[in-house]
Formats: structure tokens, C-alpha cells, sequence
């Protein structure tokens, strides 16, 4: 049997089952598709996943790269995977057609890269980035870049970056200060320093192609002065032959996990020979750079949310196999000893991880179908779901990322001291997911971005279309009668959340940012309990209707199951709300009060 | 000035203002002591870890130990540490005088060795053991077992190891496998394998011993089978040379963390040559070994907070220093940066990690000064300091374990990308700490341990012990104006915590132990809080009483400071009760009820 490092049952639940991804194909955009075609992809990413990426899972992270001179070497197989993802289509998965690209729903890419993912993060990163910067050039690059950059990308020959981080600027972005040098040849000359610089430079393709930020000289300060460029490492010269374009590696950081791909820092334009090409117009840098952070964000939580996945599985086949101790109701230590998993403790482990790991996937999901409807759409429809998807990308990060953590922990505790020892994957779990809390803004950016911006905008229309949305969901639930105490509890979370939500828009008024936003990182874990608590409402109502009649009894165990985690969610997660609102509706202003240096001693 | 891994005026405040340990040199034990001359050895203990602990504490992680043949190669430093440890009698430092020992308070003796583990945790580990294994000699011991084993012990030319687990026999002692075969030569002959030994083998001393539990032949089953014995690695002969005792070490394990120090696979007795010899009488070695355990737990929950401590102090030290972003209410980017410790979210982050290390402390202080009470008292008084140490001794194990995890991971998130680097150690942090909620117990086997035994014990007496010992906190505290509202809280949170308590009483009642004790471990999370908020009560009531009059701004600062981080306990950390409550109240048995079947999918 092949390893198991995610659940194809639970995956065609959601898409199938819970979100209807087929429906999608009745649109023009998706017609080339139905049902059977979009299960072939999914079949083929697992194939990948098995055949390539899970093999060299911990083979990557005990070789991880190093950096020689002013290259960075990767382990041979990120080379294949780079040609592979370029002949499968995956990096061109949900590009258009005349770009070479398959053109598929972003549930469907979403779905291969949570696959992709959970066989083995660090490699997943590499098409997925690339994939990332490409959709930057064809969204607002002139068609002569789209030419020369696309078809290499696309193809898994040129590797993509977003090289958006300097030493002194990272939340921060409106501090970088690589600067472009207008030219009359049609290029800028590019000077300045990256660090974090995720597959920044490595020995696995043919070229880098870095969408890079940078301020265009005497452009304004703050955000209003980035631009975006595209700098590759070489560029063409008149002869169409590679040369260096003056982007050096000058140093790889070493990381606690995630270790399969490199983080380089680049020195740019340091022989004053770094050509960039602006994208787009100028001082657009920042709104456009975050079409790609916004796709990554979703990315992050798939990743977060995949590693977690496969710690799951790993954790629940030690569970099942370990024997150690007995039931607590006989402890006759003549008896054999049992499987842990019979311990009401390890399966409330379990259940939290699957808690945590399955409504993490389906509000990704979630979230990518608003982008698909958005995509083929018009009008107020379209905007609705712009508006969803805006408002719960935060969350669809975030959520994921911190619990992650938790569950893996969890999965890890499961196996004891062996989870602490190589010998398992659990001990990498938990070192590689701890990035997710941090890359693509950290925890406490989302937080803001939650509660100042997407919560506010349009008179908080998103917000309004998001209670609308869970109060659907309530009022289909309550139409079973299993369900209907948890659609009351929704309903009850569902009040708290708009209490707090009151208060906090009150607190606002009084004009002082830094005691409306000081607990903005909690309101974001908040609001993601009540995110998570709809998300399991619904699968609970895909699988009351699927246990009508349902005979076959693997199946019935798959829905049974899912309704216990279900339970759990609503029985052992909703309740941390209590806590948080305690907290929220308490604006005192102890962290904005606190002054500095009360913290010497 | 020196690396800041721990704060020794919170140390002194705590040792001094908030638990008097100058009281205890009034007992006969301890009047060779005052106040200077224990303040001297507080200082003596600095010194040596930051001389030589601290200094090792990054080489150490990134030069494991190396398995070469039949032996352990560890850090060259290991060996110093362990001279030095003995020749300042830091092994001894809780020993009768008699055997060469300081025979301090264990106050101080926690002390000393919480500001080892904050320097360097792998390398204070190594006398630590060594110590606790020479006691249960003391304790249990003939007279000629400790003068063959004592000196060599104390004088850290010998390592003291634990030696429980086996491959089968985890959690569930009763099921060790070891062998003991009596022979009429006054040893025995002992077979088996041990694996996870910590310390179990190094070239750093000059021969190790394991304190083995093994069953003698023929022994009843279970826990009552069981017998403690002396196994040396190496044995004298007649001629008093060291010779091999067929003890040999057949594997190491690669860890997450806690890399300095050799976690070790033993086998034992594979020539049929190997003697054990028995320590006091046959199948008492679980009783017996539970008192080095519980020490151990107590060591385990400082270790725990000193690891978060030094990973606090780290994020601090960051968060002062880091320019990043602009205050939430002037967001004119043409302003200079300010220091990361300015953002209200990072200040919440680093209350939260000073609320959880300084809390810690102080229970841990608070439960060795049972102890120590417990051991120069008699009578009725004896009896209550034990029975409240045995109570908090898994919440004093637990409480840190887990809750140092989330803090460390606080910090590392306070340096962003630079906490997953390695240039920093947040990140060896993360790692080192994930060990203590599984070593000497899981959190899940101390949830069992304080719901099933320890507040069932004596008819619940020292349950009601401890709601005394906070019942006068809170009286106490209720004196001054600025306490009253806490007080308040803290009365509640009793409150709560006698409902649940009373509730799940009910439950057993029942007769069903699973349904009973199904969420255990959220108990003990429970009861943590409360334990926590107990702690900082009194802490904030040493607070008050010295901000009166207080001149010094220095001095004041650290108060005020302190009493932020009190705040913070009960704002943010004291709510969560509520949930759990919540979850507490409701034994619907979800998870007795699901069949381990339903993992499948």
C-alpha cells in the first residue's frame, strides 16, 4: 500500500460532495471539462505526489542545499520535478489555454497543490512560485514580456520568484529601498539588497526570474513608490544568449525546517550592470504584487493545512499500531496490551487534528470557489464573491497556519518520544509548518488586515455577505434534525461574533487605532473558530444526507467518522470562543498603555 | 555585558520577596546558612553558566553527539561541566553534609539549576541525572551501595542515569520485559534491552550507572513485579579495576532538539555477564523509583521554564532593537521606524511569554518550598506540604511544558523570519523545549495522575488543601484596593474550578473510568490556569507592598513592569477557563463513544 500522507476520500468530499466543483464546468470558461476529466487530474497530481515527491520527503530535508561560491546546489530531483510540473501542466494548471496553460478551476489547482504539498512541501514551493510570478506577467506585462517569459516558466525551465523582502523593510514594505534607475534602452537599472528569498537562486533550472519590488528614483515615499519589475538573474542579450544580469547570491540562510528549499539573500546591481523591466506602470508595485500575495496566502494555508494533513496520517497509523497500556475500565496487567488509539485521550488527539486538518481544506476550498464564480461571473455576483474571498483570505492563512501548529504538535504527542526522534516525519511536521505563521505576512499583519481593512471596507459589506452566507448554512442545517443543536450553537457563535464585531467598531470611533487594533491577532483567531465551526456545519449537512440509506459500510464509516470530528469542533473548539469575547469586549488598553520599558528589570 | 538568558532580579524576587527562602535557614537543616551566604551560592551558579554553559549552548546543538562503534563521543565541554559540577558541588548541592553534599534548601537547589537549564538545557541535563540517581541510592541503598557509588557519583567522575523504558514499555511500566535473575553471589543477572536513556552513554565520565528497573524472576505481573536496581556500565573486580558489566549501547537516537545531549539504546546483558544489584527490597522499585520521578517531573517544569525564559529574554532583546513599521496612529512613512517593541501586538506576544515563565517560576518555587517544608516540619504540618506537592507536581510538570511551547513559539514569531533562521536561537528553542511534555510522563499520563489520584487521594484532601493555600491568597490579597478586583476573579475562577471538579466527581460515580477521565488532560490545563492565576496573585501582593515608597525607577520599573504581566494573566490567559469549562461540564463521552474504526476513511 502506498503511503498515505493525505485522504483522496476526503478531498472528492469536499469537491465533489460539499462544494460541487463540477457545477463549474457548466461555464464557458471550464466547458473542455466534467467530472471524469477533472478526476483524471486529480489522479495524475497523486501519481506525482506518490511517484516523485513523497519518496525524497525527508531525503530533502537531510540534504538540504548549499551554497558554493555564488550558487546555491538543490537536490537533483528539484531538476525533474521542475521538468515534470512543466510537461504535466502544473505550473500552468489554472492558466489560459493560448498560454499553453490547462485552464483549470482553481479548486481543482488548489486541490493538486494541496496534494503536491503534503507529499513534500519544500518541493512543492518551486512550481508553485513560479507559477505565481508567471500570473504577475501575464496579468499586467506587455505582450513582448509575456513572450519572453511565459513559454520558460510555464515549461518549468526558468524558476519564478517574489523578491519583496529587504533586511530593513519586511512587514514593513513601504521602507525598501532598491532603486531603479530609469535608462532610454527600455530598462531600468536595478540596485539593492533581498533577503528571504524563497528558491531565490538555485542549480535546478535554467534562470531565476525574480518580480521584484524596488522604487523607481524620486518616486514618492511609502507604498505609493514601489513599483514592480521583472529581474532575472540572466537576460538575453542582442544574440538571444543567456548573460548575467548582475544579480548575485550572496548568502542562504539556514532554517529550522522547510529545509528542501533554499532562502537566499541577492545583491543587486552591485557592477552596476542589474537590468529590470518595469511591469505594468509605475508605482503600481504594491496593489499589483498583492494579486500574487493574495493567491499566495490562499497558498500558504493549502501548504499549512497539507503538511498538518500528512502529520494527521502519520499520526493516526502510529495510533493504530503502537500498543501500550490498556483501557482504563481494565487494568488487568495480565491482559495484552491495546492499540492506543483505543485511549479516549489519543482519540481526542486525533480528532482534534482532524478537526483542525479537514475544515482548514474545506474552508480553502471555500475560498477558491469564490474565486472560480468571481472569475466566471459578472456584476454584483461577481463582486459578492471578490468580497468573500478578500474578506476570508486572512483567515484562510491564518487559521491553518497557527492550528497547524497545534495539530501537528498533537500528531507528535500521539508517538511520544517517538515523535521526537527521526526515525518518524512527525519531528519535520512540526519544523517545516512553522514558517506558515510568518511567510506571506505574519500572524499579527493578517490580524490587522482582518479587522482595519476587509472587515471595514465598503461599509462592511463583506462582512454583512459573510453572516449572510453562514446564516444559509444555518438555516439548511436546521432542516435535519441531527443537526439542529449545532445550528444553534453556529447561531449563538454567530451572535457573539457580532457583539464583539459591534463593540470593536465602537472602539473605533473614539479615534485611537492602537486600542481598536491591540487585539486584532485574537479577533483574527476568533473570527477563525467561527469560520471553522460553518465550514464543519456544512460538511455535517453533506454527510446527513449521505448517510440516507447509505449501505456500504467503508463509506459509512468515512461519514460516520466525519460526523464525530463534527462534534468534536462544535464540543471541544467553538467553546474557546467564550474566552477570546471575554477578552475582545474588554478594551482596556493594557498593551497600549504598557509602556517599553517596563519590560527591563 | 553578558548574554541575558534569565532575569536574576526576578529570580531574587521571587526566592526572597514573594516565598522568604531565608526562612528555611531558621530549621536546624539549613542554619549553616543566612541569607549572604545562599545569595553566594546564587552567584556562583551565574557565573558557571555563563562562563561555561552559555558560551556551548549553539556549538553543542550543531555538534551532536556521534554513536562511533559501541561508544557515545559527546561535546569536549561535557566533560568540564561534569568535573566542575562536582568539585563545586553543585551535584551534591541538596546532599547531606555527611556524603559530601552542600545540603541547601531545594529552593535554592531549583534555582541553581533553573539558570543551568536557561544557558545551556542539554549540558545541565548530564548532573542533573546524576544527582537524582545518586539520591534514590541515598534513600534506598545499602550502606556499602553508597560508599561505592556516592563519591564517584557527587564528584561527576560517574554519570546517574534512569533507566525505565523499554520498546514495549513506554507509559505502561508494568510492561518492561528486563530480567533479574537471582544468583548467591549477592548480584544478580540481569537481561534486557532500554531505549530513550538519557545521559545513557557518553565518554565524558568515567562510567556510567543506570538505575534499572527490571522485574526478578518469577514477580508477580504489573506494577507490583517490578524491582529497582544498580546496573554500572562497567563493574568493579576483585582487584577494584573497572571492568565491562556486558551493558552495551546499541543505538542512538536523532532528536528534534536537546540535541547535546545522547539519548541512548541499551542492551543489557547480552554475554549473560551483566550484575545488577538491588537497591533496597524486591518489587519496590515503581514506589521507589517514583521519588526520583517526581523530582524529576519538578526538574522537568524547570527546565521547561528556563528554556521559555532564555527564548523571552531573546525576543526581547530583539524586540528592542528591531526598527520595523510605524506606530498604528502616525502612519506617515516619511518618520523614522520604531522598534518593534512600540506595536501593541508584539507587546501582547512578549506579556504573554513574561506571563507564562514568570508564573511558572514562582509554582515552581512555591512547590519545592513544600518540600523543603515538608522536610524539616513534622506531624499534621509535614503531611499538608507533602500532599500539596504531590497534588502540584503534574500541573508544576505540565503547566510549563506545554504553555513554555506556545510561548517560545511567541518569541520566535517577535523576530519573524529571523526566529526561523539559525542565526538566532529562538528557533533551537523550539526545538529543545518539545521534549518536556512527553519526557518523565505525557501531559496526557499527568492529566490521569491529577484527576484520578492526586485530587481523589486522602479523600480529596489535598484538593482541599490547595483551595485553602488560595483561599488565603485571596483574603490576603483582598487588603489592598488595587488587588480587590483580582481577588474577585481569582474567587471565581474557584468557584469554577470546585463546580467542575464536583461535577466530574459525579461522573465517577457512574463507574465508568473511561467516561470519568475521557478529558483528563484538559483538566489538568484547567486547573493549570488557576494554579497560574493563584501564583500571580500572590506575586502582584509582593508587587503592591514593595511599590510603596519606592524611589529607585529602576527598581520601580521592574514592579510595575511585573504588574503589567499580572495583568495580562488575568485580561487574557485566565479567560480560557471558560471554555474548557465549558468542555469540562459535558462528558457526553464523545470520545469513549467513537469506535476506532471510524479513523478509517
Amino acid at each position: 500500500m502506498s503511503p498515505r500522507f493525505f485522504s483522496e476520500r476526503n478531498l472528492r468530499f469536499l469537491l465533489y460532495e460539499v462544494f460541487d466543483a463540477v457545477s463549474l464546468t457548466h461555464y464557458d470558461e471550464y466547458k473542455e471539462y466534467d467530472g471524469k476529466t477533472l478526476d483524471m487530474v486529480l489522479k495524475a497530481a497523486m501519481e506525482l505526489a506518490e511517484g516523485l515527491l513523497w519518496p525524497i520527503f525527508q531525503e530533502m530535508d537531510k540534504n538540504p542545499p548549499e551554497w558554493v561560491e555564488d550558487r546555491i546546489k538543490v537536490h537533483p530531483s528539484v531538476r525533474k520535478f521542475m521538468e515534470e510540473s512543466g510537461e504535466g501542466g502544473w505550473i500552468g494548471i489554472d492558466f489560459p489555454f493560448e498560454w499553453g496553460g490547462q485552464q483549470l478551476p482553481r479548486m481543482i489547482t488548489l486541490a493538486c497543490r494541496f496534494i503536491f504539498c503534503a507529499a513534500n512541501y519544500s518541493a512543492a514551493v518551486y512550481p508553485d512560485l513560479t507559477a505565481g510570478a508567471a500570473r504577475l506577467i501575464l496579468t499586467f506585462g506587455k505582450e513582448e514580456m509575456k513572450k519572453t517569459y511565459l513559454p520558460k516558466m510555464l515549461s518549468g525551465k526558468w524558476q519564478g520568484t517574489m523578491a519583496l523582502t529587504e533586511a530593513e523593510a519586511g512587514s514593513s514594505l513601504s521602507d525598501i529601498t532598491t532603486e531603479a534607475e530609469p535608462t532610454d534602452q527600455g530598462y531600468y537599472k536595478v540596485r539593492g539588497q533581498k533577503i528571504f528569498i524563497s528558491a531565490g537562486d538555485h542549480d535546478a533550472v535554467d534562470n531565476v526570474v525574480h518580480l521584484m519590488l524596488a522604487k523607481i528614483k524620486g518616486a514618492p515615499s511609502g507604498v505609493k513608490g514601489i513599483s514592480l519589475f521583472v529581474v532575472p538573474k540572466k537576460r538575453m542579450d542582442e544574440k538571444g544568449q543567456l548573460v548575467p544580469n548582475d544579480v548575485v547570491t550572496s548568502g542562504m540562510f539556514h532554517k529550522l525546517g522547510y529545509r528542501g528549499c533554499p532562502i537566499a539573500q541577492l545583491s543587486i546591481g552591485d557592477n552596476d550592470d542589474c537590468r529590470g523591466y518595469l511591469v505594468g506602470e509605475p508605482h503600481q508595485g504594491l496593489f499589483q504584487m498583492f494579486q500574487m500575495m493574495n493567491e499566495a496566502r490562499i497558498g500558504v494555508g493549502a501548504g499549512a493545512t497539507a503538511i498538518a494533513t500528512a502529520a494527521y496520517y502519520a499520526a493516526l497509523d502510529y495510533s493504530k499500531k503502537r500498543l501500550q497500556g490498556r483501557r482504563l475500565s481494565t487494568k488487568d496487567p495480565t491482559l495484552p496490551q491495546v492499540p492506543i488509539i483505543e485511549h479516549p485521550d489519543v482519540k481526542r488527539m486525533l480528532l482534534f487534528q482532524r478537526s483542525v486538518v479537514e475544515g482548514s481544506l474545506a474552508l480553502l476550498i471555500q475560498c477558491v470557489k469564490y474565486a472560480d464564480l468571481a472569475g466566471v461571473l459578472t456584476g454584483e455576483e461577481k463582486e459578492k464573491n471578490e468580497l468573500l474571498l478578500d474578506l476570508l483570505t486572512p483567515v484562510a492563512k491564518t487559521y491553518p497556519s497557527e492550528m497547524g501548529l497545534l495539530s501537528i504538535s498533537a500528531g507528535l504527542q500521539c508517538l511520544g518520544g517517538s515523535g521526537y526522534c527521526d526515525d518518524y516525519p512527525l519531528e519535520q511536521y512540526y519544523r517545516d509548518a512553522r514558517i506558515h505563521p510568518i511567510h506571506e505576512g505574519t500572524t499579527g499583519i493578517h490580524g490587522l488586515d482582518l479587522l482595519n481593512r476587509k472587515v471595514m471596507m465598503n461599509h462592511g459589506k463583506a462582512y454583512r455577505l459573510f453572516l449572510e452566507e453562514m446564516e444559509g448554512t444555518i438555516r439548511h442545517a436546521e432542516k435535519f434534525e441531527e443537526l439542529q443543536s449545532y445550528a444553534k450553537k453556529l447561531k449563538s457563535s454567530l451572535e457573539m461574533l457580532e457583539k464583539v464585531t459591534a463593540h470593536l467598531i465602537e472602539v473605533r470611533k473614539k479615534g485611537d487605532p492602537e486600542l481598536f487594533l491591540a487585539d486584532a491577532t485574537l479577533y483574527l483567531e476568533f473570527f477563525g473558530i467561527v469560520c471553522m465551526a460553518w465550514q464543519w456545519l456544512l460538511q455535517a449537512t453533506a454527510v446527513v444526507k449521505a448517510l440516507v440509506n447509505r449501505t456500504n459500510s467503508a463509506e459509512a464509516n468515512f461519514y460516520n467518522g466525519k460526523f464525530f470530528a463534527f462534534r468534536y469542533f462544535f464540543e471541544y473548539e467553538l467553546p474557546k470562543m467564550e474566552g477570546l469575547a471575554r477578552r475582545l469586549m474588554n478594551s482596556d488598553g493594557l498593551t497600549v498603555e504598557l509602556k517599553p520599558n517596563l519590560f527591563y528589570d
